[in-house]
This record gives C-alpha cells, sequence and structure tokens, in this order.
C-alpha cells in the first residue's frame, strides 16, 4: 500500500455505503469534520489475515467465553508494550479489555461514578465523551487549559469549589496526549503538576490516550499519567479505533488491579466474559508478529503526509485570518480565528468543505475550528485547504466592507 | 465435522488454557455446571471463512465506524430470518446490534430503567442476568411459575402490589422458550395470557431469546412475546452465543423502531457506533451464505443426542430420587428432588460431577439442580448420569438408614 493507492475523498466515501457505516458525508463534500480514518488507511488486508491466524492459534478457545477481564495472551502483549515505551512495571493485571473507548468511558461512569456527581473535564474535550457521561446523569464540569493542557492551579481550584458546594467528584476526565480537540501534548512538568493535585485531593483521574501512538514527528511518546503514577489513581484509555479501525470496537484500560478487578467484577463481565474476546484475539496475532508496528509506522507517515499538507497550504496567505499550532500527533489542526466561528463554517461549507465549530467542543475566548486531516489524501487537503483560504480571506474582506 | 470429533471432555477442557477463556472446570471433574458449547462444537473453520468474506466484501467499510443501530445488511438479515420464522412483519428499524445478552441487559437497566426502580422476574431463572439488573440498582422481584412458565394471575397481582406500595416497574424479565434453568416453554396461550397483563398495566416486556433457536425435536420454533405483540411492549433479547460462541460478542435485540432508537440515540453508540461491527458484517456473511443454517441443524443434533444420553441414562433408576422433564430444546436438565440441593451437589462434586444448585437461579417448593447437556459428549453424558445415579442412590439409602 502506499499513499497514492487513495483515489481521492470521493470515492472512497462512496466506497462507504449508507447503512452500513455511521456517517457518510454528503457527496461532493471534503469532509473534514469526524475523527475518520480514510478508507485506504485502514488495514483490511490484514484484519483478513488476523482472525484465521488468531482462530487457527487458539482454535474453540477464541470462540468461547474470554477471561473476564480479557484474554491473557493479549492482556500480556499490550501491559508489555506499555512497560517497554514508559518504563514503570505494567502487567497483565492492569488491564481491561473493553469494546473501546467511549465502551470504557460507558464503564467508568456507570461503575466507578453515582448519577449526579461530578465529572471535571478540560476546557476543550472529545464531545461525545461528554454526551457519554451526561446520559449517565453525570455533571461535567469544564477547567480552563493552557498551551500546556489543563491548568494545574484551575484543577485544583475547581476540586476546592466543587467540594466546598458539597457536590462529589467522580473522576477528571483528561487526554494530555494529542488532545482532541487542540492538538495539545502536555509536558511532563505538567503532568507531574496535574498528578499532585489530583493525588493531594484524591481525585482519580482518566487519561484519554485515543491518539498516543500517532506521534508524527518521530520522538518519543510522551509518558502517559497513568505510567507516571505507576496506575495508581489513574485509569488510562487505549483504543485500536485510531490505528486499526473503529470497527472492530476493541480498547483496553490500564489501571490499578483494584479498579481492574472492580470493574470486572460486574455481572456484565461475569456474564458475557471478555469484551471483544475474538477480536482480542486477533489484535494480539498483530501485535505479536510485528505486523501492527509496521502498519503503525506507515500509518503515522501516511499522516503527516496529511497534516503537513494540510497545515502548509493553511499556513500561507491566511495570516489574521485563522491561526494554528501544528499538532506533534493525532488527527486535528485547531484553528483560532477573530471571525465569527459560524461564519467560517458556513463560509467553509458553500465551498463544499465541511469543517467542525470549535465550540461543538468547548469554549475559549476566541472562535475556534476543528478540521481533521485523517480522512482525506494530501493531494485533497491541500485543494480543501486553498479553498478555504480563497472563501475565508473573502470572508474577512467582505466583513472590512460591512463590519 | 462429527460428534466423534469430540475426543472426550478432558482433553477438551485442557484446550482451553486458563486465562483465554472464562473458567476451566477442575482437572478430572465432568462439568454439567456453565451454560458452555463443548469445544468441538464450536465452528471454528465457520468463523475463520467468515471474518476474510466479510473483509473482502465491505472493504474498509468492514472497519469503520458502523451505523449507531449495527448495519443494515445484517439488522435486514436478522429481521427478514424473524419474519419467514414469525409472521409478523419484522424490519431493520426493529433490530438494534448488541454485544451480546448480556450487554443488552445492561443496556436496557441504564437505558430504560432508574435505579431502585423494580424489575419483575421469574421464579426461576438466568442467574447472571439478575445480577446486571442488581448492579444498576434494579430491585427484582421473583413471579410464581408453573408447569407452562410465569404465571399470568402472579404478574398481574405482582404488577399491583409493587404499584400499590408506590414502587416504579422498569420491566418484567422472562424467557418464555427453552427457559434456563428449568427448560420450560410456554404454550402460546400463555404467552397471549401474559401479554394482555403486560399490556393492561402498561409494563415493558423483556422476552430473553437466548436459546430460542436450539429446538431439539424438529417442530417450529414458539412464536416470541414479540412476535406475537407486533414488537410493541416487548423488547426481545437474541445472541449467537449459544449458536455461533459467546467469545464473538455479537446480539441483538428486537423492538418497537422508538425504543431502538432511543437506546442507540446515547453517547455510547453516538461515539463508538455499532456494538460489534465487524463480526456482525462476518456473521451476515453466515446467515446469507446458508453455512448459520447448516451450522445450526447439525448443532442441534449434537445437542439432541446429549440431551437424550444424560436424559435415559438418568431416567432409568433414579425414581423417587430425582425427577425431570426432557426439555424441548436449550442447554439443560432441570431435576427436582425431594433431597436437600447441598446434599446431591456434594455426592456429585465426590464423584468428580459438577452439578449446579438450583437455588442458584431461585426458590420454589423443592430442591433443584441444574445439569448441563451441551459441554460434553454423550458418551461422557451417560457415564455422569451412571455415575450420579450411584452416589444419589447411595445417598438415599444413606437417608434411609440415618434419616
Amino acid at each position: 500500500m502506499s499513499a497514492e493507492d487513495s483515489a481521492g475523498p470521493l470515492s472512497h466515501r462512496r466506497s462507504w455505503s449508507p447503512g452500513v457505516v455511521q456517517q457518510v458525508g454528503p457527496a461532493g463534500t471534503v469532509d473534514l469534520g469526524p475523527g475518520y480514518l480514510e478508507p485506504g488507511l485502514l488495514p483490511v488486508d490484514l484484519l483478513a489475515a488476523a482472525y484465521p491466524a488468531a482462530l487457527a492459534e487458539y482454535g474453540s478457545a477464541a470462540l468461547a467465553y474470554g477471561d473476564d477481564r480479557g484474554a491473557v495472551p493479549f492482556r500480556a502483549l499490550v501491559a508489555d508494550r506499555v512497560a517497554r515505551a514508559e518504563g514503570p512495571p505494567c502487567g497483565p493485571d492492569n488491564v481491561l479489555v473493553t469494546a473501546g473507548t467511549s465502551h470504557a468511558l460507558h464503564l467508568l461512569a456507570t461503575g466507578l461514578a453515582q448519577s449526579g456527581e461530578v465529572v471535571l473535564v478540560e476546557q476543550y474535550g472529545y464531545d461525545y465523551g461528554r454526551r457519554i457521561l451526561a446520559d449517565r446523569g453525570l455533571r461535567a464540569r469544564a477547567v480552563p487549559m493552557d498551551a500546556a493542557g489543563v491548568d494545574p492551579a484551575a484543577l485544583d481550584e475547581a476540586i476546592a469549589t466543587t467540594r466546598a458546594a458539597g457536590e462529589r467528584i467522580a473522576f477528571a476526565y483528561l487526554a494530555p496526549t494529542f488532545h482532541n480537540p487542540t492538538g495539545l501534548v502536555s509536558p511532563v512538568g505538567r503532568r507531574r503538576e496535574l498528578l499532585a493535585v489530583a493525588a493531594r485531593h484524591g481525585v482519580l483521574l482518566v487519561e484519554d490516550d485515543a491518539y498516543a501512538e500517532l506521534g508524527l514527528d518521530g520522538g518519543a511518546d510522551p509518558v502517559s499519567l497513568a505510567g507516571l503514577a505507576g496506575y495508581r489513581g489513574v485509569v488510562r484509555l487505549r483504543t485500536f479505533s485510531k490505528t486499526l479501525g473503529p470497527g472492530l470496537r476493541l480498547g483496553y484500560l490500564l489501571a490499578d488491579p483494584a479498579i481492574v478487578g472492580r470493574l470486572a467484577g460486574t455481572g456484565l463481565f461475569t456474564s458475557g466474559g471478555s469484551a471483544n474476546h475474538v477480536t482480542s484475539l486477533a489484535v494480539a496475532w498483530l501485535l505479536r508478529s510485528g505486523e501492527y508496528d509496521r502498519h503503525l509506522g506507515w500509518l503515522r507517515s501516511r499522516l503527516r503526509e496529511r497534516r503537513d499538507a494540510l497545515a502548509v497550504a493553511l499556513g500561507s496567505g491566511l495570516e489574521g485570518v485563522v491561526e494554528f499550532t501544528t499538532p506533534a500527533g493525532g488527527y486535528f489542526l485547531w484553528l483560532r480565528s477573530t471571525h465569527d466561528e459560524a461564519r467560517l463554517v458556513t463560509a467553509a461549507a458553500a465551498a463544499k468543505i465541511n469543517a467542525l465549530p470549535g465550540s461543538r467542543f468547548g469554549t475559549g475566548p476566541q472562535p475556534t475550528v476543528r478540521l481533521a486531516y485523517s480522512l482525506n489524501p494530501p493531494s485533497a487537503l491541500t485543494a480543501a485547504a486553498e479553498a478555504l483560504g480563497r472563501c475565508w480571506r473573502a470572508l474577512s474582506s467582505l466583513e472590512r466592507t460591512h463590519p
């Protein structure tokens, strides 16, 4: 496979029939909205090999009820992978297999929280994540961020204020690495400060690391909050949705064995076993064979091309209209503007480009827009950026004329 | 494949390594406990063909976020299958893909119920199902059964009494077909009576049909409560766990489109899409190709051999010790006895046979024991029944000597 396999955004989107996949952009529109991978980046052939390989290896055990926390071979592989990447010891007892990050958040919201409690969230954050919490009656309360992520002093104050008002805090939910939507990576110093605040107050941190393996600039991935804390007081959520495909519905969480045991010791797991048994064994085969790492390297290169195509083309000629910091990983470019976000998004739509208003993810001092570079090939992203440049510059001159 | 492929219970159980599967019986014990399929009955080769076939057919769409309610091709296939079997119209809008019955129960307990509400359950019923409800703060209240299933007059009274006490009823949870643990099938007249009671009171029925495709005597499967009600006021839970393998984590529920929409219109589905997308497409291939029906016919024959082996061997020589009605389908033989259940189970354990005490599933006038015939080949079941006969007759003569 190579980037040239991509035959353009429309043909790919059309290959996703409505009714099979979750959402298909309107025909003729370049979709920079959802955090999806471009169809040509999803490793269909690898999975077509992995399932039969797992079924051959494990036989009937792959179709039986899986160990409640997840099959040990899978848990051992991911624990070992994390320990090698980050240093602090991590073993199978730190791992619970989930059906992805949404499922993990839902599990935490049902298993570790009570309706009416507060969840501290980032000023900007994953919109559907907050909806999962709200569905369970949890009340999200936003904590201000700065250029390094969540502000530790603001977190400290939010905890104190919430508790002073007699409210209980279920946990704080944050994504310090290749943050959705801003692309931010909190440096290690900031991470330690956040951990110290949480530990001082005894507040559990839930670390959403959906994009953490998607660093695009070749450096080492940042050590997770969970790793820094030795898996005490932090539940780290990981998923294969952003690297292998969300249709697998496979992820895992890393936590203290007591929390893993508490989540798995429920009727849901006692009855059904592993959250996604046969798929976890298929992915275990990809991990052990090295195919996952080869794919990940390839995917990072493809995403780097896409990020660069969008960032370079947007970066020229939109000074004073939108500004952004090129993210070091993940799927998204986060634009700040002086223009009203609705005007930006509407102008983009008129140019047949779907962009998401930043207010969907939170609010701050400036209007914002999120653009995903994950769903289109570089040439389409370059063309889209040029079109955005034209329509947004036109908006600016229009506003100068008719403010 | 044939029944002769089964090399005996121990070798098969040993092939299920601890740590991969949920539970492995103690070495040297014939396990008549859990509702598992014998390893040799799990269609490993079929699934090894189905996943690559689905990935070839749908390509990247099989790895993308699936339609929130589940991919339409899968939903159309199961809806059509149900409509053909039962008569009343059923379409894709009546279907929500789930990750199995446990997941479905958990979804209903979180999405259609509030903590503290009452769930009316059968006098005997699926133990882990009740645990899933209890985990969500729901209070199970047992309704008496007779030889035709739940007693409609008792259901009527339980609803009235509960409401008179100011308590809210979330739903009534029952399994009218090849009931776990009793094996009962409620006749159509009884079904209509139960539906009438529920409709009169406006109580939602949740119909657990995990075993409904496993009729062993060649007759037509009974029409479901949901089918009789035209999918109004009844949520029917189905799963592939008992026919293809629980490691798939795939099931679906059938309901009124409004309930399907309400369950799917949550952050969990909006975020993650279909509960088990790629696996649902693999099973769609098995359904469409006819492989599923061929497997099901074969599996029914194998289960019939096993049921008959256990029932015939137990039926001779245990008169006055245990009695049972040979079930028309499902996995279980339900024994009633005049002996204390703990004595029966302990004596069985001494003979290296694992049997489950009936009190695990509910209480009634007589001591009871549940034996699964699904997990061992016929020869092992015959030998186990003979051993049970010896040890339980010895118990009887012992009790006659030392009452």
